[in-house]
């Protein structure tokens, strides 16, 4: 049995293989592939954006689908995530989609579990079906050829948890990723060369990916307003000229601040295609994870 | 592609043929005829009576749903509601539901959405399924000889988008349509007929419509309480009499305010059909925007 | 039609029938055996426990549920449960699960209904599945011979829904239940044995059925704290010593209040595996009441 916590639970090989499914669920079409499995979701942190993704591609494939409301849940009666998840084990759901704000929690629950656990995002840790997401909608851009190109993740990079999974997985495909980050956003690490400035770098790259700046995860106040890092950061028609560049981000977009309201018209921008595209490789993941139990 | 916006985007024609399929849909069997379809749900107005016809609704044609808890959603996250359904249309869904307290608003989403968009209320604008079951109610009870029968719609026609959506449709099947309200209710334009008290036309109609009276829809306190409003607008036995008149409300009702505990009990009261009327008229509008497309 | 308010609406051989069916149910395997049916659960009281299991016994037999979040419901808009539930009996729905903090209320409902109401706990009234389910873990443990087996209720007895269930089900099968309980807790009937202490019966006893204690159902402050009680009435390998006796906890299990982390660990406790019976009864419960209408 297999878990989805980070994305090196898949090899590379198992990777192409989910893609290869993935692109045949594009159609969108519902299928009977997981007819009678219970999918239990549990998101301590609201996200109806990843939720419904994963909600939608499970129904897609025929399976059931158990949203446990959290908030309202036995937590609140003093219960720990443990007992909760141990509970609901006991209820032999056929996999359960984990959210939480503490990184590596998601991890630490596989061993009080029989079924396949997903990862949904766990702190600043890491999101891997976002990663997969990113990665699949970069090889449907260039034909399959990812090799060499040359990534730049913009934003708050210390914190986010898409850039913690897509730092280590898109190397593995021969992707060259760097951040750009004022300096209370960059990395702790020195595995990614660092720029101040997109424009640094701009012309190197084939692919930006914008992050959600997200102020309220930092302690200290950098910036007045999240306008005051837009002026440096945000990815404009002015910034992006007329290079040949594919522009993500993985949503929510705080527009005119993390990308501007015209960029995100052009057709440069797949930041919608990133979603559809993440209802497909889900649905690969749901697969792959329960059928091979 | 067809939406159901507001009632007029239906022509007589089609809304016969789909009262056709309503009745046949009164035996609340299960179907499949949606089998493998997504329908999403997404309420910015609190509605649990509403929401769960439909879900049913869509539960037994055989389709799934997915529901958007909105309260919790990215909305929190400063996303404005047109992003938020981009997001989920990009996830191809068959079909959005959506209620939202503004005026208008699901009309101007149909351009930014590749699926049908269901109106389930929106502001004091429109109500459409709600108008088309309560014509397919006196349908039903006329045994579909309407033309010519008087509806009195009773209370706050100026805010009610139930009014809003009836004083419209009914029209058009030959019914008259005339209001009754104080003077703080009344409606705006003239088109209709508008009279005091419900006795100076009581002996002429053939149904009446109570409405909800939501004093939170007005600014001013025109009443001191429901109560000062009930003296003279709830329906009672003492004003039916023995008059043979089809009662309706859209519900919830105010008991003892829009109508009499008595009346509520009374055979002429019809307020429960309408709520199983509502469930097959939605099954049959969910069939036909989504198998038409 | 039957429904299940409380365990006395099933008789014996009833019960011992139900329970052949939630053997079988107990490979977890979906089955269509309610396929097309839709069942609505009607939670007043929070329990993401309870309202899972039954929500997945559901979908295990392809059932569709339509959970109805009670608190943003209509019952915010002044209605009252008797209108709200004959609502939703007029969308035709096949079950109705309800749970309520006020002792009789589902049972009340039922000449409101046209389908069967399963109360799912209802203040300090009932909890029959609970019971059901606790039996039948007996049943599997001692292997169908319960007769003159003794067990012990620790705990709150006095306004417990699990003890008042398991109190008039377990002796209908030959099983002598006595309570253990502080002067504060024990129940106000005499019907059954109390004991201040477990160490006054340990020896006798076949099966603990430890409670969770909560204080906030009291008005009076009996006990400083949960320590205060967990001092006499946590269940530990200390009571425990060697002794063959079965553990069972209804949950959410108040760690070293109710019963101590060492004893949920070891091989006598079977508080997950009454999680697991739970559906698998509940499974029992769904089928015969939506079938045999």
């Amino acid at each position: 049995m297999q878990n989805l916590i980070r994305t090196s639970d898949f090899t590379n090989e198992e990777i192409i293989s989910l893609f290869d499914d993935a692109k045949l669920f594009l159609d969108m079409k519902s299928r009977d592939i997981l007819k009678g499995k219970v999918i239990v979701t549990l998101f301590f942190e609201n996200s109806t954006r990843t939720r419904s993704a994963f909600e939608i591609a499970a129904k897609r494939l025929g399976a059931e689908v158990v949203s446990l409301d959290v908030g309202t849940s036995s937590s609140s009666k003093g219960e720990t995530i443990f007992d909760t998840v141990a509970n609901i084990n006991a209820m032999c759901p056929d996999a359960i989609i984990i959210r939480h704000s503490e990184c590596g929690l998601p991890g630490t629950l596989v061993e009080y579990v029989d079924c396949p656990i997903i990862n949904a995002g766990d702190g600043t840790h890491a999101h891997p079906t976002q990663a997969l997401l990113d990665l699949f909608t970069m090889m449907e851009h260039f034909d399959g050829k990812v090799e060499g190109k040359k990534v730049a993740i913009v934003g708050d990079v210390r914190t986010s948890r898409v850039a913690g999974s897509n730092r280590k997985l898109l190397p593995r495909f021969g992707l060259d990723v760097c951040f750009v980050a004022p300096d209370c956003f960059k990395h702790e690490s020195n595995d990614h060369k660092q720029y101040d400035n997109l424009l640094e770098v701009i012309d190197e790259v084939d692919v930006v990916m914008s992050l959600r700046t997200q102020l309220e995860r930092h302690n200290e106040i950098y910036f007045q307003s999240l306008n005051d890092y837009a002026k440096d950061y945000c990815i404009t028609e002015e910034v992006m000229g007329d290079r040949d560049i594919l522009l993500l981000h993985p949503g929510p977009v705080n527009r005119n601040v993390d990308i501007s309201d015209e960029m995100l018209l052009d057709p440069r921008s797949k930041v919608l295609k990133q979603v559809k595209n993440g209802v497909a490789v889900r649905m690969a993941v749901l697969k792959k994870l329960i059928l091979s139990q």
